[in-house]
């Protein structure tokens, strides 16, 4: 497992723990970890605060994003995809894309390169709060 | 003027009086006002609290957007773009888009109406803070 993935699974199960979607992410860049976050819908009542928009505030006012890559367990959707692009990342790397398949071909048309782990412990996260937890989950993608 | 612009436009000066970004927008459903925000990038080192996140965050967890409009005194950038689409916001209306021509392209291609309403006021409110603060400016679009 990639040792970066493996924090933004860290951040997701931490999101799970305090009753909200199990969804991390971190950002990296020349190999260290400068922001990670998790999902906090539920936690802050933010419509928002998905795990990628998360990281990336918390990562402060860093100004250029060149050269950073970001994690995420699951395929980001639009509103991260669209962060993404505006602030030029150049590189996703997602822990799977099959409970939820995202805007990989958007970033991919904006010159990101998208990378999918599909990692089944980001599969199961995803499937067992879904399962528990549709309104929720469906509410943070706008379905 | 659109009366829901003329809010739009206070919450820009707001953000102006407060050392951000002039940039406001307004969230509308069913002809009420839900949410409104202003850019707090400067004010909250929030590289994510563009006008249109700031407004939908403050309208807060209300589930389906259809029937909403938002209003944004500068055309959505992809950021802001995203979290239209996903969210399914189907309206758009903006005050300008002569200082920064935004994702409105593709917003038109995910369904969504975009309107243009080309105001002097919105494009002298960003020109001279482009002109005065050049840097936080191309910061908060990624440049």
């Amino acid at each position: 497992m990639d040792e970066f993935m493996q924090v933004a699974i860290d951040e997701a199960k931490k999101g799970l723990e305090e009753g909200g979607i199990p969804i991390g992410s971190v950002l990296v860049k020349e190999g260290k970890i400068i922001g990670r976050g998790h999902n906090r819908r539920v936690q802050q009542g933010d419509p928002l605060a998905h795990a990628e928009i998360d990281c990336i505030r918390n990562a402060g006012r860093i100004g250029k994003y060149q050269g950073t890559t970001i994690y995420s367990t699951l395929m980001p959707c639009y509103l991260c995809a669209g962060a993404i692009v505006q602030f030029g990342i150049k590189k996703v790397i997602a822990g799977e894309s099959k409970t939820f398949d995202g805007a990989a071909e958007f970033m991919k048309e904006h010159g990101v390169e998208v990378i999918d782990l599909d990692i089944d412990e980001c599969k199961e996260l995803m499937e067992k709060f879904i399962h528990e937890k549709p309104d929720i989950w469906y509410e943070d993608i706008g379905k």
